[in-house]
């Protein structure tokens, strides 16, 4: 696909996500989430080559908030290895909303999968005693070759206002032995996280590392291990857009992680890193512009796993 | 990968399998399964090219089970459409086992996927105003390459005996209004369908179909459409495996089915069909043999998603 | 309390009754309930000294529907005794609605209590081959002194058209092995039982005989053993109201059981019987007016469980 | 039933008690409690005039635990009012374990009962910021008419290291906005309740005054309300004994609350007060002794609350 090309479709597909935007909301469960602009729209493809395609407000910053589930779980498996993360936290779908109790206490001796709340703390409590947030920080930042990334202490204290469910969750996973740690030192770890700063692009670059199997296109330095990058883009794609992953995987066909800040961050495999932001929300809680950019996008790039890529 | 190197790794595959089969158990649940050979094991690895390879037990008649979901879900996209079969059945992965009736009732205005019973029976009634069973019969020769494709009238009537959950099931989706037919009917094509006779062969041919995008490799014919192919995959990918799919996509990362008569059927897209047969199932009812196999198979072939295919 | 005094609560019961008919709804999921007429209403009272206070529709013919389940039991602790009984059905409230099947399926190697329909099929499977419907019939009308009991056709034939999710409960009970009884003749015979017409009278005369320890206070004859009434009264009391039968023991505290044809069922223990008959229904079921008669009754009359009865 | 009768049931029901011990264990979720000797029992029985029998150990002191439910909710009924109260929680048995999660996040805006614990955390957050401690302390003492009654500090710091799943429910409880109050403040309050050193004499003296309508048999003091001692026992009886609430109900009949500790506590509405000790428990946490107890109390003693009361 030319140049040319791509900038028709991108244009085409910021059109379709622009239609989106009425139709969902601005999360406001925490006060300061609430004060996004609602008719912000970015769209990013990085691909291996170096070539960046950016249109609309790629560099507006805002919380990174799921999203930080999938760097918390690459640092997990390259710290302390899959046996034992997964000693705490399962590889299946659920088939539940992503904050969800019941099945977590009902059926299964450790959450579901490190994509919902309740596996992303079990995630978080294995490094907790290994890495500090600083450290933490500091590998987002290298992950998404963005120095720009801080702590929004705004949302981080807003969040933490308002985390009783998390609290709740972590204390059932402590109950059950699941986790061990402080429950406070994992909560505010996990809550930190879900207050990085980052941009459209900054997800774009991250996408394309784990597209590129780990190895960083600039410098060509392996920054994560080919395993982990399976283990994650398998792990998105059954389970990164919560109880709609099923769909998403049929209609789109590429690993995705959504977070409620307006984000999106979808490695295709050996082809690029697309980065999407936009605060306006659907009910799951996903950027609803962003969904049905991801649809066009594969449609017309051939990006689902299981379609043919075109000339031309 | 030539051909040396090829029977290289199919012969330690099947040394792997073989290792696996005293650690299952054939189904018992009805008299007729459990009359299965328990140490037959069969390979079949179907290329584009017209390469077959075979190895062990590739060309005894075992029932197709649930790998008989994929047909029909196929068979329903085809005559009705996507946007009628999903308005019957949902796509996502369910995190519980083949047969729940408790989300089922719990939550959803529909059945969680088309791989899970209910699902499958939905499906099921889609279309069984609109063909025979002896239409289907036919249609699942012409997908598997394979005329010799019978019912298995033993395992039929042996199925029929038991099968008041599934009885069960479609009364609930009846009194739900998911589905309107007779529900005698509806068990009847389903268990029916459950009961053809096929072989590794035959379900390396199927895959090889659907790897292949539709297309028949031999003869050049479309048989499925590219969408309803796309669709397939995803969901076999997502919900093939019941609750063990999240884990499979990790570690295999193939569309996979599997069926309580032994069979497995696994279609690496753009690559190759792959069949196996091997009665000894694991506690999720897959074939223990095979979940080994396609591991082993998916690492020397680099068949996963989300690796590289290496040279060589 | 004299006859002075009664008859004055029972007219300003019924005063409370009238005000409560607006704010409910006649049963509609069949036909033929539908047919009701909104604004009846009937109440009797029966004393053990043959004493009888009627106020409005009180030989109005209505089904019994799931009082029923009252007489079923009674017939299955007196025939089959009460170790044979409870293997097949629990006596634990369920917290539920009347048709649930989710925990029935989830956690239970049983349905929860007789009062339910999963417990009630579960009852009726217990006493299957034991009797005919013809002698179950005629036992009703003994229970109820009223030979006039008759089967109401129109409303069998309808509710027979519309009862697939009883047949759901019956084959899930049947592949649990919970029941092993023919589905279809369990389910006749259980629909049958529901479209017995009755009056508020008699089912007065029901209770008053439950409140008289199962000695019919007319002839002195004993109908029922001691036992049995304990064991029934007891679950009416813990399990009559479905998911409001905690509030419904606090607020009234006698052992009631409701039909969706209108019916309540109410025996005071060492007192009375109480009949009401009104098709305007609450939400859950449950005749909208008799609930606020019963709650004027009980004070009045100091019927509650845990009340002292006062002089006067 | 004159003295010596009962000094013959008494001296049977213990013996029937002793047979069970070996039977059951003594907790050890904390390590306190294990300490308890498993072979202790204790019967007292408390009449209106002023007699009480007592058999074994009827003045050993444990934790009373559960069954300070009954006491906070006397006091939140009395401090707050029935309508504020069960604004918080609701009054149905639940089918469910005594620390059950699932069924308070899946379904209710509400947990089910007083006496499960997230129930009686919602009840001790409507009294918390109205009374102290002390204040409840005193009132216990009272209730129970046992100025011995004291904190035991080695129990409340042991369970105050093991209330991970408390503190879940607690925090998913305010996560619903269903408790507004702190939630370490009400954790507190709730296990220094469940910390107080009881006797079977006080659970007997708490028991005849519920028994009497909440007015002290001694001094003719009224300590309770009418309504309060009605709620009360109607919720005591439907709720209980967990989830074998309705089995007691059926077998007993009379309302009963248990506690891990070993206490038993027993209102035979208008007759006496039971109150039992024994630490060895049956599976569900109760006393396995004093199950067995009650049931031949109340078979000898004709206390089921729909038996005739014989003479003799």
């Amino acid at each position: 696909m030319n140049a040319q090309r791509i900038s028709k479709v991108i244009n085409k597909t910021m059109e379709i996500g622009r239609q989106q935007i009425s139709l969902g909301n601005v999360a406001t469960y925490i006060p300061e989430l609430g004060k996004a602009r609602k008719d912000a729209l970015g769209l990013c493809i990085s691909l291996p080559d170096g070539t960046v395609y950016k249109a609309g407000d790629t560099n507006i910053r805002f919380t990174i908030q799921s999203i930080s589930k999938v760097i918390s779980l690459c640092k997990a498996l390259e710290l302390r290895g899959a046996e034992t993360v997964f000693s705490h936290v399962g590889m299946e779908p659920s088939g539940e909303a992503f904050n969800s109790i019941v099945e977590l206490d009902l059926q299964s001796n450790r959450p579901f999968n490190p994509m919902i709340n309740s596996g992303a703390i079990a995630v978080e409590s294995t490094i907790i005693d290994y890495v500090s947030f600083e450290e933490m920080l500091e590998y987002t930042q290298r992950l998404c070759s963005d120095s720009g990334i801080t702590l929004n202490r705004q949302v981080y204290h807003s969040e933490m206002n308002s985390c009783d469910r998390n609290r709740a969750i972590a204390y059932l996973l402590k109950s059950k032995d699941i986790i061990t740690t402080n429950v406070d030192n994992s909560i505010e770890l996990y809550t930190k996280m879900c207050s990085l700063n980052v941009t459209a692009e900054s997800l774009a670059n991250f996408a394309l590392l784990l597209a590129n199997g780990g190895i960083c296109p600039g410098s060509g330095e392996r920054l994560l291990k080919e395993e982990t990058v399976r283990i994650v883009l398998s792990i998105m794609l059954t389970c990164g857009m919560y109880d709609g992953s099923g769909r998403f995987a049929v209609e789109v066909g590429v690993p995705t992680k959504s977070g409620v800040g307006g984000g999106l961050m979808a490695p295709v495999y050996g082809r690029c890193g697309i980065g999407i932001y936009g605060p306006s929300l659907d009910q799951k809680g996903n950027c609803i512009a962003g969904c049905e950019m991801m649809k066009h996008l594969s449609r017309e790039m051939c990006l689902h796993m299981f379609q043919e890529r075109q000339s031309g």
